[in-house]
C-alpha cells in the first residue's frame, strides 16, 4: 500500500484509515509512512521499531515536533471507512488518523519552514504504557524527541490543551488488632480507623491553580478500598488507595510531600507517579503557534504523552482536528472540513 | 476398642482421649460408647450416623439434657495423652472429652436421676455447620433433642455461660457513579460516600443489655470493605459488611429491623444471621443446676450450638470442667481435679 501526500488531506485520511493499525499491528501503516516519507528529499528519516522519524535540518534557530501515533484501539466494525456527507466514518478518524494526515500533509508540501521540524510518528499509543512508542524513543533515543515546543496532534475538537496534569496513587493503610467479632472490645477495627482517611478526603476543597494563564483542576479521591479479614474477625488492616490529580505548579516529589503531610500517621506508599507537564505557553514559539491557530486555549486534566515531552524540557500541548468524545466509539467520525482548517492554521505558523 | 465406664472418670477421659476422633473420624469412637451404653439397661440407646443418644424413661416431671461432642481439631503432636501431676494433656482433653467422660460416668451411674436425662453425644462440632451433628439432629429428628433444660458440657473453667448472643451480618452498599478521576466533579465517588457508613460505626455505643439476671455485651462492626474500579475512575460502589452481635433480648426479625433503621438511605442486604438464645435461669431445672453446682454464672457472648437448643424451646447452657483458651492449642490440657469435681457437682444436681 502507498500513500499520495499530494492527494488531498480528507482522501489522505480515507487512506491512512483503510491501512489497519490496532495497536501492535502498525507495521503495513508504518511501512506505508517511511516509504512516502524517504521519497520526500528535504526531510531526513529514520525508522525505530514501528516508529518513524522525519527531520528537515535546514538550521533554523528553532525546532518544533508534530507528533501523532499510528495505532487504535481495536475494530468494532467500523473499518473500511466511509464518507456521509461532510463526516469521515471509521475506526481512528478522529482518534487520531486525521491529526497524522495533516502532519503528513505538512511534511510533504512545507519544504522550507521558518522553523525546523520534526515529524514523528509513534506505536502503541492506545496499550499499556510500557510499550508505547514515544516512551521508549524518550528513553532510548532522546534526542530525536529535541525541540523549542511540540505539538500533539491527539484529537482536541480544534481547542489547544495545554500541559496536563499529573497523576500519582498511593495506598494508605489503617492498622487495627485482630479480634473475634464477638468480643469486639479485644481488638481495634482498621476499617473503622479507615474513616479518617475518608474524613481527609471528604473535606479535601479542590484547588484551581493557574499556570501559564491556564486554570487547572485538581482532585483527590478514593480510588480503591479493601480491608476484612473473615466474617467474625474485627480487620487489623483496611487500604485506601489514593488518586491524586495535580496542576503542574507541583513537582511529583511535591506532591507526594502533599499526601505524606495530608495522611500524617498513616502508612503511606506510593504505588505509581507520572509528572505534570507545564503548558509552556511563554516560549516564542509556542505564542506563535497560539496567534496564528486562532485557537482557544485551556489546560489539559488529564494526563497525556505531552507529559512525556515535558519531562525531556519540550513545552507541549495537544492541537487535532478530531473530536475527543467520539474517541473510541464504534461511531467515530471527523468532520472533513476541520481537517483541511487544521492544516492550513498549522501551515500558516510553520510559514509565517 | 471397649470403654469402662466404672473406670475413674479421669481414666476414662484418658480412654476417649486416645480414641482419635478428628472432625470425620468419629465413627471409632462412636461405635465405643454406642456400645458401652447399650450395656446399660436402664437407658434405650439410638444411632444415627456418628451421634449416640441414651435416654432414661422413668416417666419424671422434668427431662434434661447432657451433650457433648465426640470430634476434636486437627491432631498437632499431641496424642497420645499424658499425665504430667494434676494435668491430662492431650488433644480433646479440655475442649471436650473430659465433659464427654462426665457424662458418660453419670450415664453409667445414674440409674434412677430424679429428672429424666437425655446423654447426646455428637460429631463435627469443630467444623463447617452444615455437618453439624447437633444440627443435623434438630432438623431430621427434633424429638431427640426434647427437654425442659440443656447442658452442653463444652469448657468453661467450671463457670456457667448462659445463652448465646446472636449474630448477623449484612452488606450495606453506598451507590455513586463513575467518571475519570482527572475529572473527577464529573462522578460521584461511592467510596467518599461509605464514610457516613462507618460514621455510623464510629459512633455506635454498644450496648449492655441484662436478660434474665445476665450482662450481655452487643457489638457492632465492620468486617470487610470493597470498593474500587480501576486506578483512574471514579467508583460507583463500595460495599462495607457489617456484622452485628446482639443480645437475646433481640429477635434475628429485630437485629435485622434495627439494622435497617440504622443505615437508612443505603441499601442493606442480609447475607447470613443466626437467633441469640435466651440463658433460661428462670425455669425450675436451671436453677436447680445452678443452686447444685454452685458456680458463677456469666453470659456467653459468642454463639454456640446452645443455640440450636434455644430453637426448639430448650433453655441451655455451657458448663464443663475444661479451660477454654486452651482449647484448639498444641498444648491442651485439663485440670484432673475439675473433672472429678464436676462430675461430683452434677451428681448432686441430678440426684436431689
Amino acid at each position: 500500500m502507498r500513500l499520495d501526500l499530494s492527494a488531498d488531506v480528507a482522501d489522505l485520511t480515507a487512506a491512512i484509515v483503510d491501512i489497519e493499525s490496532v495497536s501492535g499491528n502498525e507495521k503495513e501503516l508504518a511501512d506505508a509512512v517511511e516509504a512516502a516519507l524517504r521519497a520526500l528529499p528535504h526531510l531526513t528519516v529514520e525508522r525505530v521499531g514501528e516508529n518513524v522519524i522525519a527531520r528537515t535540518g535546514l538550521g533554523r534557530a528553532e525546532r518544533v515536533v508534530l507528533a501523532g501515533h499510528l495505532d487504535t484501539v481495536p475494530l468494532n466494525g467500523n473499518l473500511p471507512s466511509r464518507v456521509e456527507g461532510d463526516r469521515l466514518y471509521g475506526c481512528g478518524t478522529t482518534d487520531m488518523k486525521s491529526g497524522v494526515a495533516v502532519a503528513l500533509k505538512l511534511a510533504a508540501t512545507v519544504t522550507e519552514p521558518t522553523r525546523d521540524v520534526t515529524y514523528l510518528f509513534y506505536e502503541c499509543e492506545e496499550i499499556e504504557a510500557e510499550r508505547n512508542g514515544l516512551r521508549r524513543l524518550a528513553a532510548s533515543r532522546p534526542e530525536l524527541l529535541a525541540g523549542d515546543f511540540a505539538v500533539l496532534m491527539e484529537p482536541t475538537a480544534a481547542l489547544i490543551e495545554g500541559g496536563c496534569q499529573g497523576t500519582i496513587r498511593v495506598e494508605v493503610a489503617a492498622r487495627g488488632e485482630r479480634a473475634h467479632s464477638a468480643r469486639a472490645w479485644m481488638g481495634s477495627n482498621a476499617i473503622h480507623k479507615a474513616a479518617e482517611i475518608l474524613d481527609v478526603l471528604r473535606s479535601y476543597e479542590p484547588t484551581r491553580p493557574v499556570v501559564d494563564g491556564l486554570e487547572y483542576r485538581e482532585g483527590l479521591n478514593a480510588v480503591f478500598v479493601r480491608g476484612g479479614v473473615a466474617g467474625n474477625v474485627i480487620p487489623d488492616e483496611c487500604v485506601v488507595t489514593v488518586n491524586y490529580r495535580f496542576a503542574p505548579d507541583k513537582t511529583l516529589d511535591e506532591a507526594e510531600a502533599y499526601l505524606r503531610t495530608l495522611f500524617a500517621g498513616f502508612d503511606v506508599t506510593v504505588t505509581d507517579g507520572s509528572p505534570a507537564a507545564r503548558p509552556g505557553l511563554t516560549h516564542p514559539a509556542a505564542a506563535a503557534f497560539v496567534a496564528a491557530t486562532g485557537a482557544e486555549v485551556r489546560a489539559k486534566l488529564g494526563w497525556t504523552d505531552v507529559a512525556r515531552f515535558s519531562e525531556l524540557g519540550v513545552p507541549a500541548v495537544n492541537y487535532g482536528p478530531g473530536e475527543p468524545t467520539l474517541a473510541h466509539t464504534k461511531d467515530e467520525f471527523v468532520e472533513i472540513p476541520l481537517i483541511a482548517d487544521c492544516e492550513r492554521r498549522m501551515r500558516a505558523w510553520l510559514t509565517a
